[in-house]
């Protein structure tokens, strides 16, 4: 895609980005209705579910050759990345969008054929909004985002992991991350994976870590992270893949070996 | 305490400890040294110790009657609560500060004859400052703080709680935190006592537990989170002692008694 044109999608995609922001900002503060998913710990409003549609009829107005893929199911059935695919979690961190009424994040990212070419995290309630072109360096609002310090050691890193992963689970071996938490300097849980992607870009964190996420958890902060020369792979450091869940390890690129070869023992 | 001197000692700790962030915000953004204390986790930066020496100044030179107690060491070597004393952390959450330029806070609390009369909590990067007179109500910057919802289930809860409790460690069995960790709807972990007290005060988080706070981690936090109804504790129900470190848990009283009864095992 020509320069002009990714910058033309990347102002276009900003815009709607915003707008959807504006709108979660007036009803959070508004009863509305809360449902569950696959358990009761997965949560879904109606705030998510119209986000979701708002982007959906923008995106079809405006780019009917485009295909979205959603969380709340408002998208199309996307089984190939050929094309334009527009990858949308509205609501990322729905438990903190519940109960702390902040905390959370519209992720949306677009790829071409497969390869991320536009990333955008807005932290809402904050205003802060992590953004990214492939191949032209990563943004917080207007900053241009420093690469990540490859000098960095794991004694000194700062790690996203959720306090699910040090209890016994079928996915990793939890004496791995026990033995990871005393290694690091500390360790953070702030409840959206996007968010701690934009932190991980931000140089706030130094990793953050987790067995289960789906492509809209995920799909904008891998293209964010690599911009200021970060890692985004599975656990076992294979790539990540846009049409189903995956294990996620995104780092600075000074520990991702280290934490993969020596904490990260996984069970399949 | 009469009601207008309280309100007058609180408009002064108020007032310096606004300035005291006004100071610190001006140094986030320059280099600063960093320094551990007990262990490589255990930072201190010369801005918490100036900070601490502020408010140490201030305090003597207007209350030369009352006792400081301070993190840095500032302060007067505090033996009894008779009096009047501050318990201070001029910046709570070393860790985020030196890490992530926020997340961190200041914590002042006044205690009078051993009961907690005022604390403040300053969330320096956000401007939110959490405070409470003893028996007037706690306050989110000018908003009361709403009672919390004394009808809370424990598997509704957020909780915060430090991934290191669910490893194996010499003050509690990890094997009933990994049962709580199941239990709950989630659990966060932020960096900051101060914070995570206020948070629960908040009612964004439902409690938080530790297993080793000092004094000026949890004074102001405790003051707070039982102005709105809520429990501050050591983990097996005990009152807290304001003269040495504590196990710690603060949560909405609706699920006190059930988290130390059925999932904090300790070990001394």
């Amino acid at each position: 895609m020509e320069a002009e044109q990714k910058h033309a999608l990347f102002i276009q995609a900003k815009e709607w980005t915003i707008e959807a922001g504006e709108r979660i900002k007036e009803r959070v503060q508004q009863p509305f209705k809360v449902n569950t998913k696959r358990d009761r710990k997965d949560l879904v409003t109606e705030v998510d579910e119209d986000t979701e549609k708002f982007f959906a009829e923008k995106i079809r107005n405006t780019y009917p050759d485009h295909q979205v893929l959603g969380e709340e199911g408002f998208g199309d059935d996307v089984t190939s990345l050929d094309g334009m695919v527009w990858i949308i979690d509205p609501i990322d961190g729905t438990m903190n969008f519940v109960h702390q009424k902040r905390n959370f994040a519209i992720s949306v990212a677009i790829y071409q054929d497969g390869e991320g070419i536009i990333g955008l995290i807005y932290n809402v309630m904050t205003g802060d909004l992590y953004s990214a072109k492939k191949g032209e360096g990563a943004y917080k609002n207007k900053d241009l985002l420093p690469k990540l310090d490859r000098t960095r050691k794991l004694e000194d890193c700062l790690i996203g992991i959720n306090q699910f992963w040090a209890v016994p689970n079928r996915r990793l071996d939890e004496t791995g991350v026990h033995q990871l938490i005393r290694k690091v300097r500390g360790t953070r849980s702030y409840g959206s994976a996007a968010l701690e992607f934009a932190f991980v870009a931000e140089g706030i964190m130094d990793g953050y870590i987790t067995m289960r996420l789906a492509p809209w958890d995920i799909a904008a902060g891998v293209i964010i992270v690599q911009e200021v020369g970060g890692m985004a792979t599975r656990a076992d450091g294979k790539p990540l893949d846009m049409l189903r869940e995956n294990t996620v390890i995104t780092c600075n690129p000074a520990v991702h070996k280290e934490i993969i070869d020596n904490y990260l023992i996984l069970k399949d």
